[in-house]
């Protein structure tokens, strides 16, 4: 039982949904929607490489990710007018990339960009997890493009990834906090956690008081039951 | 009869829909399609006004544009990674600011301002037309807004604004570009033009040989068919 | 008869010289002074094109527009301290270069650019105008420096272009706005016109009411008559 | 037992000193060195907040973070000639900022700021953590000269915080990676505790294959030893 | 005797002009030319006073530097569309403003601006040093205007400055090296003096090889015959 | 005799230190300490030039400097933070890397550059002075490491170079002004010189009346003297 903000248990999700092809010109695209929050994942590729991978033989997956000004409850800045993006924005784009490249098999991609955009139309709180969670549908499309179209011969991608945020909301430990219940929490982690089982990244930050080894495991148990969910969405989203 | 690319007739829009409130948090938002170009517009509402007006007893309308990094058949930058604004952008957000202004009434404002940002979802020829006939639909539900919560007795707009791109397509003045005819026209003009059959802006360039008069007069003419739908439409989404 | 604020007719330019060879170091170059309004161009050949054009044997122009800080009433901020063009700016620039690109045989240039500065040395409206105007002769200085030079066999310029802004002042049609004139138009409107009597740019702004067909028609008969006067002087500068 | 490259043991640290007052004119500051890695950390102490707390009575602490060119086996660019902090120095200077926080009472402060500059002088892994551990000793002793001015009546900080950075390495789990091991090792995980015993922040990433829970279990206990030290060491430069 | 590229004697100075009122809106101004070197100087008031002199009683006098892109022999970039001053025009402007204020008394100005832009026309070697010259004209006109409308009763300027440049071509110390001097030359020295025979600013580089003191001796005694002949043309310029 | 606020004698340096060998990983580096002054220089060889030079069989000596936010007595914005480097900053790394290529053979260098970072640790008058000191015993030994890879197969410097602020201090020619003495200082010299007794730069400004020739010439007296113990020194770090 919990009293959380949302009304919704201790364990349970929001609504999700993944909707493939979204993007009408991307080689891959799917927006993600839990509860509020709306994110559109494309997936472009581009049959280059960075200069520092010239010549190696390998690909390399990267992401980018924005918030539309009106996405959030007050207007915010359009980073392209104030000429350059928030250390928020980097931090969460940095992430994104991390997280596709631990299931990519970036040599079976031979040389070759994708760039997954993760462009957030509306915010109510774990934007960052929601694109990581659509950027893969994205990624994976594009791949199954790739190899229709006979540039590679089988999908580089290892394994699922996806996120959820979990937190301590007024001492007990939450699944999938929206904005209400983020921005009251004593603490909040974000877990990447892969198909197979494996952690990708955690990132654990306590707002208020810090928080305990026993608490950190109760996220993660949360996280594990909510990427569950989150994985059996992906696959009816990629047709697996 | 017109062999244009399209198929359509020379005097035919594209399929047009506005579909107002399309984001959750904006004052007034609309989601307009013609065609396949999809652009999101949402007015936000702030109780103050540039440095310029203040103290004068009234308000102030101004726009933003961006686009999507993949709303385009290859890939853009994405301009706040790069650092700045286009040209092409910012001369675009200009023309729009402009055009809303020229039905605004801004001394019935009062000290508030709204920013309308269009950002293109998926581009295929005429963006700056859709934004601007868009734009309108979501500035007329903010004021509504306002004058809901008493902030205004009244809706300071004073006529309806819409746009469109006309061009000399192969010898023929036809209506509504959509990209593949825009990247081969002769000419290609826009037109902002009101409710009461007003000019608000005209653009025409030509990108090969140089227009006449008479080729102008057309074009002129069929925008006035054109607005004059696309004027039908934003009654409807409004309530009008 | 007009009682426009500077007491010209209302079909009248200002006085108007273009004087060639202003600019030593430049291949082409030219002052043109319209009334108080002084603006310096330079044209540069460079034997490369960018890199879109790179091995298509075809060349490219282009123009930049700035203005001195102080060339207007009161000073300006200085673009290049302040670290970015204005909107404005880059807009007329991009407005020159296209202009010139419209009577220019790219293909005849071979694999060169041209880049037209157009330097604002005092301002009292019309100043994008002018820059066209006297672009057109920089340019075509610079195209005969190549010719005798054996860059070229012949002139790639196929018309003149020249521009000049109308505008509706108190309810009547009049040519070429000084800045007085220009900041209480009703319309403003201006045309970029061909030697040989095509349209080759027309932008029209209502600044207050909007404007009606016949005023639209009406600036562009004033235009026609104004760039009459231009190309006769164009062709006095080059010594056509 | 280990066999990792700096030949110490899975749980030991490097050599660590932490040396107060390096920094003449800084109200506090505080040189770390933890085996090669050097850091530079300063507190600077202003009489007023950033604007979002104006008025509210409380404090603020904040940290930026550079390394200097050579820092580096072979030379870095200057971030301010480049023109602009990289994704990853903002990440840094995040998280050291958030760690301060962590264990400060802002209401206590009164309405001032404490910026805390890490710049890494010789880097060989570790600099973040090695920041937020040298940054307390200077933010302490910042606090305290503030309380012998008599600017406030008693430290405000309430805690401890230290942070090491623990990975898994060729299969064992281990402390305090050093540049080598952290450049092979399979995950990586960054641990930001109290003297209390609690998490301020965990930052976990697999690098090459995702990681279990019971090696996130293992390098937290790993990272609790290690901060252990580094408590001990801190309580020295400050003289508690 | 001299044998050097320009014909000219060692102790001549190239053809100086120093021409008042040159741009039309500044409340002082002045075209000066250098032999082919020509550079317009304007000088702007304002009625406040930067942040860092606020409430003091005293004014302030500051300056800007820029090149037109072709007033050199090859195209140079424009600053505005690079997005930054280079360090070179900092350098510049920087001197340029300290010698501006080494000879007027600020607290005889009250709380206003004066800002100098020098803005280079056509550029062959020596712009800095023309520069202050013809920037000191402005600025005394400036103040004459200020007088004349009874914003000060006296003028501030206490002397008269001015600058050349000198150099050591081919063993032999001459005075105002020209580009083609000036980028063969030994060593090369600006010297900022004032009417009443103070330096202001001595700015001394050896391009080769290290000169001696007897040459730096030499070189001043040439720039003071030649700022005697400045000074007498900027005394006929402001009519003194 | 003198009464200045150091309590040194007019001709008395600060305590003087050259630390070789400071900074780990640079192939030259170098603590310079001038009483409270700090300075790291460290000399950093790429195996490449600039685009300039390529081709050209020479190589190439450049500087950067910055200052730690806190080296000063109040705290100065990071630059990198800012985005941009100052006037200031650019002026003084660019006086550097002339003064270090005035006694370097660019073409026994063979193509290479070196760069020679200047990181102000504490700042108390006098920094670019100390920088240009320092930085040659940085450069000296980066030679010397270049010599016993067989890169180079003698040491590409000429001679020694070193600088020194002289300033007339309330009347008296006095050497090595500290921040106490620099921001009273009625004027103030900058001097590089070799040790073969020749000038590379000399920037002398007056701050507050011109000051003489032969004040200029006691200045330079001063900073011979004051060279001649760096020079020393210089020899002393290097092993010579």
């Amino acid at each position: 039982m919990s009293n959380r903000p949302s009304g919704r248990l201790a364990d349970a999700l929001r609504p999700v949904s993944l909707t493939p092809g979204a993007a009408r010109h991307a080689e891959g695209s799917c927006i993600i929607r839990m509860g509020v929050t709306e994110v559109l994942c494309t997936a472009s590729v581009e049959g280059k490489v960075p200069p520092f991978l010239r010549g190696q033989g390998q690909g390399w997956v990267t992401a980018e990710y924005g918030m539309l000004p009106r996405a959030t409850h007050t207007r915010g800045d359009r980073e392209a007018a104030r000429g350059k993006q928030s250390g928020r924005t980097q931090e969460i784009q940095r992430l994104i990339g991390r997280s596709l490249r631990a299931v990519t098999d970036l040599k079976a991609m031979g040389e070759m960009t994708v760039t997954v955009d993760c462009d957030v139309l509306t915010a109510d709180g774990g934007t960052r997890c929601a694109s990581i969670t659509g950027a893969w549908v994205a990624l994976h499309l594009a791949f199954e493009h790739c190899r229709r179209m006979n540039v590679i011969t089988r999908n580089p991608l290892r394994d699922q990834v996806a996120a959820v945020s979990c937190g301590v909301w007024s001492g007990t430990p939450v699944l999938d906090l929206d904005y209400a219940e983020d921005s009251k929490a004593d603490a909040d982690a974000n877990f990447v956690l892969t198909g197979g089982g494996g952690i990708v990244e955690v990132q654990g930050t306590a707002e208020g008081a810090p928080f305990s080894d026993d608490e950190l495991l109760a996220l993660l148990r949360l996280a594990r039951a909510g990427t569950a969910e989150l994985f059996a969405k992906q696959r009816d989203a990629v047709g697996m």
